[in-house]
């Protein structure tokens, strides 16, 4: 069966999903992990034959700590879907509840948004998190994961199809898409995928935005940036800033871009210097910037439209500003509206700054890093939006759902208010 | 001054007009109602001078109509300044507030969208009300109206801008487009603009989709459904039927199609034909409703693809399907997710048919007609969506926000939080 075929049978069993009851759908998640449980010696196994090729084909050390499931892995897998059992339905909320005249009643229902198509990085716990999150929501998926892990892609898939028919739930509820040709074949079928949800390389999810017209719900650039203000303190400044940059360097949430009150840079400097020598940090800056850390060995001069580079490894932009005014005015230009902080003392000022930029994460006194759907107690993510509609920022189950208008009556015809005969009165209940 | 450069202000005022106080965009509004009230005779010529071109152009009475602003118009539009002035601010509302940690506090708070594209139809009350959504909510927006109202179009877009204006909100965060060579222009501004909202005919709305990076909300087609059940009650049916096809035959909400339990057709069927033919009503059916209704005058025989078909005009699909379950397959099928309405008095089959069919709206006892913001009772809408993301059916006030996650800290980094040295607490405020 192609993927055409495959989105036009899912999007068939949509409205069945969609209609099937919580009980079934968490009894679903629990065979899930219970198979899982079982089966753990085969996915291990599996996981090996992946880990040995993906050795053989000379990955690096840091790719094959993603790829690899382990037990340490499969416990979190597990706890995720204990904990997704236990939060409430997101399916049939009463969003709104309104007598709009007598006898004629408006609900907003929430419901499943569909079939979501989801392509996302080797990394096999995510197949597992990204698929219950899709069985709690009500959702039909097709998931494609990276091809470095598919044999541990295939028995998880397998284990979890299993478990989710089991349970009661729609045949062709999920599928799996396993070739990276048919990424292209998915793209085409906005008839039947309401909306995809990419995860990868900036150049990957920008090829998926730019090559469909399904919509997607994703980002391409994490540009985020920490803005060191005339009131801030040096002592909170240096550890957020060595955890924004450091802790985690390939994440989206990653500060890639440092801007300091020009008053105080003096001061600053030398200490931030410091640190990011410690860190084996290598700075890139304008003019001015070079002018006054000449001393530090690693450094590098930029051109100012530069400032919007993603570095993903252990350097930082650098940029002197005329106070919080001028950093706003930077990030909404070079950044990316993913998570940008302010380190001051001054709550007035931070707060200018949480208002003016424009990103789904603004932060005070924090590192950037916080940005994520496990640290916001979502649960799990699907993923992280820079768009502005529908979610933004860390997208748990809420940002699975949308909702529908249901209205009843008792033979209500528009006419009669068209013509004055009858009046709303509008009264929520 | 070109669209691409109008944009980029619009953008860079984006920032300042959210963070304008309620008082100040509520004043905007005050000050629109006074200067539509002092200039309504100048705004009348405007208009005389539009109509007059209409009429010489041979435009329909229809149109005409549309275009027309007299003091029934302005009234409406006045009231609606009132009633908008009363709601309160949509800016700022607190979704979530959270305690992750000690000291670390999350708090998701609505905002504009930023920067909005509407390109309407030849309708001056439109422009108002859009202009004054966008104020009231805090976004820029640039407007594009019909090209048959551009005279009271200038004038009536020049008092609201010098409200704007006067009452102290940003320079720069209203545009107006008078050409049709810029809305191509517009949907290239994918940088500046963050959503485009077009109205108008089907064909119009597709090109828009099809033709921009820029998030699109809106909906093309409006194929409407009413599914008359095996419990349906005939005194209901048909004055539902008749209000849902010619109340206004030219809106999206329009019924489309009609469905009906095989089960009953005999019985139906010629209460129905009489009512069609009363009302001077097109039928137009398969093989299996020709042979059926071979006495009514007024009957084309179709093609089973052509049930898609929007007509906009007194001409109706007719179909037999047996039960619920196929009338939700034919729905999903050759709908256009918009509304749709069963008449039933089993409450059971009406929770089914609101349950799996995928629309917008899905209506039970009433007529399709009601799909629409004032009539929901959102004082005014931009648009109706037929998309899943962000809103979905009419779009008032809310569909204008985003949200962003605002994060107060004290110094904290993540690596603390990954090495165990601290752990989350997740605690709703």
């Amino acid at each position: 069966m192609n993927i055409i075929e495959q989105t036009y049978k899912l999007k068939e069993a949509a409205p069945r999903l969609a209609a099937s009851s919580e009980e079934v759908r968490n009894k679903a998640l629990l065979t899930v992990k219970e198979r899982l449980l079982e089966h753990r010696d085969e996915i291990f196994a599996a996981n090996r034959a992946d880990l040995d090729r993906a050795e053989s084909e000379g990955i690096s050390q840091a790719v094959v700590k993603r790829l690899k499931f382990d037990e340490g892995k499969l416990k979190a897998v597990v706890e995720g879907l204990d904990m997704l059992v236990k939060l409430p339905d997101p399916i049939g909320k009463v969003l709104l509840s309104r007598e709009l005249d007598e006898g004629l009643l408006l609900k907003r229902v929430s419901c499943p948004i569909g079939v979501i198509g989801i392509i996302f990085e080797a990394r096999p716990d995510a197949l597992v998190q990204i698929s219950s999150l899709c069985i709690k929501s009500g959702n039909c998926a097709i998931l494609k994961g990276g091809k470095e892990t598919r044999e541990t892609n295939r028995i998880l898939f397998k284990l979890i199809y299993d478990s989710v028919l089991e349970s009661g739930l729609p045949e062709d509820c999920l599928a799996q898409a396993e070739l990276h040709s048919e990424i292209d074949e998915l793209l085409t079928c906005y008839k039947n995928v309401d909306l995809l949800i990419p995860r990868g390389s900036n150049a990957f999810v920008r090829h998926i935005m730019e090559n469909t017209k399904i919509p997607v719900m994703g980002h391409s650039d994490g540009v985020c940036h920490i803005y060191l203000d005339k009131d801030g303190d040096i002592k909170k400044a240096i550890p957020i800033i060595i955890d924004a940059k450091t802790q985690y360097t390939a994440a989206c949430n990653a500060t890639e871009s440092l801007l300091i009150d020009r008053s105080r840079a003096d001061e600053f400097l030398p200490l931030l210097c410091e640190a990011f020598k410690e860190n084996n940090i290598k700075l890139r800056g304008n003019k001015e910037v070079m002018d006054k850390i000449s001393g530090y060995s690693s450094v590098d001069e930029m051109k100012e439209e530069e400032y919007n580079t993603e570095y993903l490894e252990l350097t930082i932009s650098l940029k002197l500003v005329d106070g919080v005014k001028e950093a706003v005015s930077h990030i909404n230009r070079f950044g990316s509206h993913h998570t940008d902080s302010i380190i001051t003392e001054n709550s007035e000022t931070a707060e200018y700054f949480m208002n003016m930029v424009d990103s789904a994460g603004v932060y005070h006194n924090c590192s950037t890093r916080f940005s994520d759907g496990f640290r916001y107690g979502f649960g799990a993510e699907v993923g992280i939006s820079t768009g502005k509609l529908h979610a933004r920022g860390p997208v748990g189950l809420e940002g699975l759902m949308t909702y529908k208008y249901k209205l009843y009556g008792r033979g209500q015809i528009v006419k009669d208010y068209s013509d004055g005969r009858k009046e709303f009165h509008f009264r929520d209940l």
